[in-house]
């Protein structure tokens, strides 16, 4: 696997560990065409590589991300067709880079301080594993610049359900690292970065204990289990519960418990 | 727009807000035909009009609402076939009331105090913001008399999930102001219902900080994201992102911003 | 209605509430074949019969359950096509049992100490009232085996919301009581299993003060809420309630409301 030319997305592979930082410090890492499209080129240059077990992403210099940069909006005119044609296609651009992280195979973990807010707020609820310092400023302001955060709210939606995210989308009010974390918004609220880093080595533990095929398979029918009764599911999963079985990570996963030893995924430092 | 004539319901608009306040208070404001009447043409009444901004919802007196006027029932005849077709359309009007709130375009903020059981703890399910007090009362204690709360389940699940809508449903008992907070239908709980309308006052400068079309979208997408896959929703949200960013709120909106100035919905008291 | 012959699983029945215990202690009541069975055939035997109003599962000796029977998967060839469809079938047959407590029409109560882990997760995901002692250990830990949780995953997304699902899924980690109860998995944290003995005989006391036949709708209504918006179960929704209302729990519900006593069903110690 290549990992793809970045400029405002600095990446750093540490054996099956993708840490991926929002690069653009100055402008608070705001969202532009260019670091969405690093973020997706990203995701989808390791999509089908098993041995990038997790992607971190973390926000360089005080904040996480501010939110989409407005500047692109400074001198827009809404009477000019190709104007609003590009304007629909960079507010769609923002849905298809939730709906990439929210698809991917890896565990993904992130590590938010400063401002996360409008779409970098639904970066948020597409990680696995959200963690936040307790000052941490969130949330959708957008119906307060005039415009409903569309692309962002259906994966809030999927995060936290529909009621909270109504209140949370017509009050347009920042939350801290307590309500997001009582609303199932952030996982760990720590109290400053240093922390997060220590609850992140923690995580790792966890997820590399994990076989990365059988992560995969867990976010997969996770995700269709959104949208489905249980029962619709079952069949199928039989069928991915023995290919994974009689797969290299079952056979193996199986035999290392017999064994009492770590299955081969879990050994040494994460190196896949 | 002109209100609706109601004789069980008060209404009483102040600039962008209509106070509505069940108006029985003798009866403990239960939910007879003319109060649902009252409540769902008010709805009604100013679906379409932007200028209403947010409906409150509060009772008269001690109670937010006893539940349904079960006097209906005295003398019920489960062997005629003409009582029972209106059993059954009394029943359908409680769900119609449910959905009109749900889906209103406007901001909906409810305050309980005393009881909120049966279709008024409903109520509580469908609004955006719901305030109640430590010792309100509420459940749904329909199993307890023989009958499923067929109307007012749906709305609890999409308000808390299945689970904990099971688990109210099939016990009947009644809930107080933690556990309602706990479990998402209650967002704030305060001491008593004059610490309830300070609540009312900070929401509202929240709510009526964000713009009435964008919190109309807002809501409409939400309630899509229900039961659809995100990334079923990405498309038709960047065409409204846009039809929004050039409409009256998102120009002004996006203008005020670089202005450093409150867009021309935020200013003053919420007079639309 | 007879209860069927069973070997891992014993049952007790007291008036409306049967006691069902899995009972293989030696080998931590692992969910072997047999057990799956006799989980199955009792909840299917007892399905329509009303008279059977309650079902308490516990776990003999010091643990709820451990999981699966990995003693199975010892001498497991996946190069064996028969092998692999025994193993299809076995998997496939967690997921009918989770299914079919899930559907019964009955109230289902959980108590679990010592280890709640794999399928018995997934069991107390599905029962509709579930305690755990302060120390329970649960979780699902198949990815560290190498294979996803398949069956069990959709009732946990039923259960606690996908986001969560997926946290547990690809971390593998054990929770106890208290992020149980925060999750949404556990309604009551107690002491020991003593205590939660107290807890069951409280919930017994709501439960039983409900109507048999209104909780097998209420339940049925709540699964069906799942997926399907509320306005799409409204008209269904008031034929059901009239049908109770006219029936024997509906007449008897609404004459003891306004008579000041109890409805049959709630008479004496919940004998039916």
């Amino acid at each position: 696997m290549a990992l793809p030319e970045t400029t405002a997305l600095a990446l750093d592979r540490q054996d099956g560990v993708l840490h991926a930082t929002l690069d653009r410090p100055d402008a608070g890492n705001a969202l532009d065409a260019g670091l969405i499209d690093d973020l997706v080129n990203t995701f989808n240059a390791v999509r089908d590589d098993r041995s990038v077990r997790v992607v971190v992403l973390r926000g360089a210099g005080d904040h996480f991300c501010v939110g989409a940069d407005l500047n692109a909006l400074a001198d827009f005119d809404g009477d000019d067709a190709s104007a609003r044609d590009e304007a629909t296609a960079h507010s769609r651009r923002f849905g298809e880079l939730l709906e990439t992280v929210d698809a991917a195979p890896q565990a993904v973990i992130a590590l938010a301080d400063g401002a996360a807010l409008g779409g970098s707020f639904g970066l948020l609820c597409v990680a696995d594993i959200t963690i936040v310092t307790t000052d941490t400023r969130m949330g959708m302001p957008e119906a307060r610049l005039g415009v409903p955060a569309a692309q962002i709210l259906p994966f809030v939606v999927a995060r936290i359900g529909a009621a909270e995210t109504r209140r949370l989308g017509i009050c347009g009010h920042q939350l801290k690292g307590g309500e997001a974390a009582r609303l199932g918004i952030a996982h760990d609220v720590v109290d400053d970065a240093e922390a997060g880093e220590d609850r992140i080595t923690a995580v790792l533990e966890d997820v590399l204990a994990c076989a990365p095929g059988a992560i995969a398979e867990t976010k997969r029918i996770v995700r269709a289990a959104r949208t489905a009764e249980p029962a619709a599911l079952l069949d199928a999963g039989a069928e991915t519960f023995t290919d994974c079985l009689t797969g290299d990570e079952g056979r193996d996963g199986v035999r290392a418990f017999f064994d009492k030893r770590a299955p081969y995924w879990a050994q040494g430092d994460g190196d896949a």
